[in-house]
């Protein structure tokens, strides 16, 4: 898979992709990451890559045509599945969507930035607009790195046990069981006898249990949407 | 404001703080980030922070100990408002939240990696669980960054124009109208007349119309919750 990102900050987006997983899974050749810089396709002296809405307001707007010039250079080269906006406006992210995007050849993510990019280059230029979550960031750019991220993750291969990632959360519309490790008895509080009983058919039950009761206490709405 | 986040891969964290906005701010000193690595508190000599699941299964859980190690020294430091755990079976960020925490003065933000932490953490340090999305992500650590995000934004003076962060999108539970910048027509695609027009008060009726509009599109469930 190939991920091109066209920002103007492009080194907010450096250390995400240069620790753990991120950076194994570009290692071991299984996601390339391009950062673009969107000031690169700015023809004026001055680099200027944002200007002042019409209308008045505060806030800066992102240009169209510096836009336009590096999704089209990108297209020219390669053909993508997506050219998707990071927008708190957009469809939500989730899990399932992760998944579909997980399996697509290439994409490109433009991150606005300031307040946000003249809607020409959404109306014109954007396949899909994704948003991480119903709250307002200084940029795309974090949204940019929580879906590749939550793509990534999802590529055969990445994970080192592909098993763990099937047993997260909202893969089957579950929160996930509470987790334990050693040692089995710390400051006075015990792991649930049940996890060190060494039956896992009842451990696995348990699980299930723990997972449903975790979900019907803290997420009702997970399980009606099953019942869709 | 202070934020103390203990994280296993510090150096993923790294770029975002130093940054546009983020950057900006901790050079005004709105906003104090302290960054500590969980390997600093392990005692024994592999620097071992991660065991296998109690009950068996796929991925590692993050031990309680160095977390208890770690909180407690903080805690014997200052107080803290609140010591938040980023897991994707918390409650879901959203803007409402992010303007309440942006009011305290301390917090710790706890990142999981791996499979997570030992529940009994959760039970015993930590005082709110948050989550972003209803996606996975490789470990806490963009959770955090985009929590901070959130944030530090809304800290009165980070913004160079405080007016900003209040027409943005979801603080009067609508989405924010599309914004247009110059040329006012490229490509043959032209700006709304009305936004030329000058006549402000209209502008301000178009753009209040426009983002009904998407937000009734878009997202009718927020013009729901402005009901409730």
């Amino acid at each position: 898979m190939r991920i091109d990102i066209i920002t103007v900050v492009p080194d907010l987006l450096k250390s995400p992709f240069e620790a753990s997983i991120l950076k194994r899974a570009i290692e071991k050749g299984h996601v390339e990451i391009h950062l673009h810089n969107l000031r690169d396709y700015v023809t004026d002296n001055y680099k200027q890559i944002d200007d002042y809405q019409f209308g008045g307001g505060a806030g800066m707007v992102m240009m169209v045509e510096p836009i336009d010039k590096c999704i089209s250079r990108l297209k020219a080269e390669r053909d993508y599945d997506e050219v998707i906006y990071m927008t708190p406006d957009g469809e939500r992210l989730q899990q399932k969507m992760a998944n579909q995007i997980s399996m697509y050849e290439n994409i490109i993510i433009l991150c606005g930035h300031y307040k946000g990019v003249d809607q020409r280059a959404r109306d014109h230029f954007i396949t899909r607009e994704i948003s991480i979550g119903d709250y307002v960031l200084s940029g795309g750019e974090l949204g940019a790195a929580v879906l590749c991220d939550a793509v990534i993750r999802l590529i055969p291969g990445v994970l080192g046990n592909e098993t763990s990632a099937l047993t997260d959360s909202f893969q089957d519309n579950l929160l996930a069981p509470p987790v334990y490790t050693r040692p089995a008895e710390y400051n006075g509080w015990e792991v649930p006898g049940i996890l060190t009983s060494g039956n896992f058919p009842k451990i696995e039950e348990w699980r299930e249990e723990q997972a449903y009761l975790r979900t019907r206490n803290l997420r009702p709405d997970l399980l009606k949407e099953d019942e869709k």
